[in-house]
């Protein structure tokens, strides 16, 4: 199957369980649960696995793979590093409320705040993400940084990157774990009733948006092309014929795809 | 700094972290808790978080980086891959007897099997191990299989690999959070009570151990020689000169990893 095809079957599937573990994260907190609110109480907690899911797993996600986006190809790289960063942002500002609400809730109901290993696994990620953002808008986004520093710190950018993202995720299946241990009673967790189904299902939904993002994000022939032929395209067509299959940008993106799909076999086939 | 001793600090800081995750689990499970026994009680479950820490984790680990340690470029690839199917095959048994552990347990105190998001998605990786194993053997091992063949299921392969292993430390993260809301009444995990803080530092140490692994595993200039610079090695050099940093084997592979180093950076400076 064509190698185009094959990016927009994963990329939609990732769309699609990343919507649909909003929908269930939705359906937990104003089905099962006490809806939303700002009040100390249960409905404030309630913001934390919302907002969570809503950026940290699946707006980061976005934002990792949006390079990958062949219709972005005829936008200059500088505009989508703008959008890269401005996603990341965001997630991070939805991240911060998240946790505000959660020790909010903590404090108005006397539980200690950072005991558990989800708490602190989830406070480094938060750490390591204001980190990553801060370096990545140093090293990529201030045009006075050195191209060999850009370069030099590429792979670590990348990989921390993935690295946080996983961690994101692991966080969420243990607060997932802790939620449904404290918050179900009579029926128990281990009695299985219908929350306790829903939730497990979230939990393999955002295990496999992380597994199809970082599949997206690791395929070295779906990168966005080099400059130069991004360059060419984009002063050769509009952003509507970058949507065309018959246009250029297209046949030079296909053409450029087969190339690298057949250098990364030929190197990985040891 | 030389890109060879880079490694070597990479996989000794893995091997210490590795060892450290297993020294904590053996005093978590012979200090703080009952020891190990096969009775059906918890003396059997401690089993579970031992066996899965030096098997499923540590390892599989070892497994997945075993072709990027230089000194055993000189031995035949299709050594290395008997070694490499050995250590996974040893850690399934491991984790097999891990889950007949906690299964035993569980029916023995009339706790129900299978209702937490811990045991779906760990069930799920034994049986995608199991598998990644069986067609790791059919298409790696087996020599009537095309070369082709190998060639185009080679990504597929790195990447379940790794997204085993990964899913195997957030399965991991899981249950230490379970057995410490579990385990700890009075006092309680919230109380943060040193069993606590030990546990949770296991699962940072854990952590760490997949980011070292997934690191050593994902820098292409840590890659094993092709096979024809692998075998041109092996025949003009024994075992005991590969440790030599004098001998033609180290100044191929500094060659090699000097060259792939930048043929890697100039790929990823975009």
């Amino acid at each position: 199957m064509d190698n185009y095809k094959q990016f927009l079957i994963f990329f939609f599937l990732a769309l699609a369980v990343g919507f649909g573990s909003i929908a269930f994260v939705l359906i937990w907190v104003l089905y099962n649960r006490e809806g939303l609110g700002w009040d100390g109480g249960a409905a404030e907690f309630n913001w934390h696995p919302l907002l969570m899911v809503i950026g940290f797993i699946f707006l980061q996600g976005i934002a990792i793979v949006v390079y990958r986006l062949p219709w972005t190809w005829s936008c200059s790289k500088k505009m989508m590093k703008f959008i890269h960063a401005g996603l990341h942002v965001l997630t991070f500002i939805l991240a911060v409320i998240s946790v505000v609400a959660v020790f909010d809730f903590h404090n108005a109901k006397n539980i200690p705040n950072m005991y558990s290993l989800h708490s602190w696994v989830g406070l480094a990620a938060v750490i390591l993400y204001s980190a990553q953002i801060v370096m990545g808008i140093a090293v990529y986004l201030i045009p006075e940084t050195p191209v060999y520093v850009r370069a030099a710190l590429m792979p670590v950018h990348i990989y921390s990157g993935l690295f946080i993202f996983t961690s994101v995720i692991a966080t969420a299946l243990m607060g997932f774990t802790e939620k449904l241990i404290f918050g179900l009673k009579s029926p128990a967790y281990k009695d299985s009733p219908p929350e306790a189904i829903l939730v497990n299902f979230l939990g393999l939904l955002v295990t496999a948006f992380g597994g199809l993002v970082l599949w997206i994000a690791t395929r070295p022939s779906w990168k966005r092309p080099t400059e130069e032929i991004a360059r060419s395209v984009g002063s050769s067509s509009t952003s509507q014929e970058v949507f065309n299959t018959d246009t250029a940008v297209t046949r030079i993106t296909h053409l450029d795809l087969e190339t690298r799909r057949r250098n990364g076999k030929a190197e990985e086939s040891g």
